[in-house]
């Protein structure tokens, strides 16, 4: 297409342009209604494109709680009128997930593990593509177990990897094992490290994240109802894991990289570490403590949401 | 022991040689306080024994309000006193997982997926073993789709078994991966099966139950962001599990029948179905109807736990 084609293009050709969010599911077509059914929400009972159409940001994270706080938080960032005590849970016909609108931000929460973002990830991905969204981002604000990092630092995603370090995602298919990419975008994850250096208190890292299965044996806690290995071989896996780029340990991450890679969603995963696993298992850190740390993946979102929007400078 | 010598004994004493909650963990010995972070309690915040130690009953499930929901059930079966809006979630700090206590049923939510009921197994494991309770029964009390069968039919599982029809779960240890068996207790199973057919509106069988890392590829549905397969392909997935004596399909069977023979836990997975897979994969069962079958293994295990507190004849 000529530039100049371009420049003449009002808004709304401009906005058709911009890469919209793909499902890769051809029996959708053929389906007379859709119940997204986690989330309480259907085609035939709400009108989608209405509700969701202008999304541009989407931000995930494990709980409920976080994730409305997420939500009134950018009320305020992004100055909109109105009293933060009347947002409301788009789900709140179930308990599954959580969801909240403010402005052009969604911010849901997927509970904990791999098949629990999965799920919501499946439908929320309809739900982007039944509303027709374009452009959109998608960031994971969560925490995680930090490897070789000082409690509170933020790890930005560069690759997500398993639990023997490969950046894949194995996902069964009817009986079958089919491997997914976990790249993420180097992009997006470049513009969050170049934000956080403009911020106060926000130490913030590019480095690999782990996905594990569970929080005890797979992650080489100690401290769980099973355990069958040494102070030293935890150690040593840590050592591999810090030898391998990974900086910190979470439980959701592969999925979240591989689903948004294939449906054309930009996606960045944004961890805070709550403890450092060098140093120990259990989380002791003062409960007010933990509240300022869960903060800054959500500030430093909040920072790129701004700036993408023209807010900030 | 002679039997002599047995029925000399007082309750003190029989108590004591009933089996204990075992963790399998020889670093719990050595730790000053062990904090159960998803739980938000402690070994040194709170008195377990006291809090914990006649629980006898425990039953697990995904949803937060269908636990409450049980926990208010049992309290009225039980026919506990005071008013059942009294009874309030135990981790009310924290909103990972609900835990309601009623007389010596503990009714806790677990979310969905193997990760997130293997924290919860993890945490409660311990809370039972610090609490030094004996002799406890634990049931995951859900919701799953079924394969051939009615949708409301209520399935108590014969063996758990993962997406290629194996009973076994695969934990993954500090990279490397351990099989552990996913057998579950017998007499239990024959037991619930027993009394669901003293009751009226309670179809219920015994059959496997296969466990899956996702709600659709993995579960072979049509209907995600994502699927790759035929309508035709996945009947015939279907087919095969149905051959392999599977009779329906959930999230959380394999770890939580793994973790519980470890420790020394008698469990029992009761799951209604709310669809026949072979006929669809979306729930689009009315909302009454599907509460109604939720209330089914419910009743079940209600009635499990009056006969064996003698309150039902």
């Amino acid at each position: 297409m000529a530039p100049i084609l371009l420049n003449c293009m009002g808004t709304e050709q401009e906005e058709y342009i911009k890469p919209q969010v793909h499902v890769k599911n051809p029996h959708l077509d053929l389906m007379e209604e859709d119940i997204l059914y986690h989330f309480n929400l259907g085609t035939k009972t709400h009108n989608l494109p209405e509700m969701f159409g202008d999304v541009k940001f989407v931000c995930v994270g494990g709980s409920a709680n976080r994730m409305r706080a997420f939500a009134k938080f950018m009320h305020q960032e992004l100055g909109l009128p109105g009293n933060t005590d009347e947002i409301t849970d788009i789900c709140e016909g179930t308990d599954r997930y959580s969801m909240y609108k403010v402005g052009p931000v969604l911010s849901i929460s997927h509970g904990m593990g791999v098949p629990s973002i999965s799920i919501m990830l499946h439908e929320l991905i309809k739900l982007l593509h039944h509303a027709s969204c374009r452009d959109v981002n998608i960031f994971r604000i969560g925490t995680s177990g930090g490897v070789g990092l000082a409690p509170g630092t933020v790890v930005v995603t560069d690759k997500a990897v398993d639990s023997f370090f490969r950046p894949q995602f194995d996902q069964v298919v009817l009986g079958k094992v089919i491997v997914r990419s976990t790249e993420l975008d180097a992009d997006l994850a470049d513009e969050l490290l170049q934000y956080s250096r403009e911020m106060p208190d926000l130490p913030t890292v590019i480095g690999n994240t782990m996905c594990t299965y569970d929080f005890y044996e797979g992650q080489g806690r100690l401290d769980g109802a099973l355990c069958s290995f040494s102070t030293e071989e935890k150690l040593e896996y840590l050592r591999k894991a810090y030898d391998a780029g990974v900086r910190n340990i979470e439980m959701e991450s592969t999925v979240f990289a591989a689903m948004c890679r294939v449906c054309n969603l930009k996606a960045a995963v944004v961890c805070v570490t709550l403890l450092n696993r060098f140093d120990g298992d259990q989380i002791s850190t003062p409960h007010e403590v933990l509240v300022e740390y869960q903060q800054r993946p959500q500030c430093l979102v909040a920072q790129f949401i701004k700036k993408r929007l023209g807010l900030q400078a």
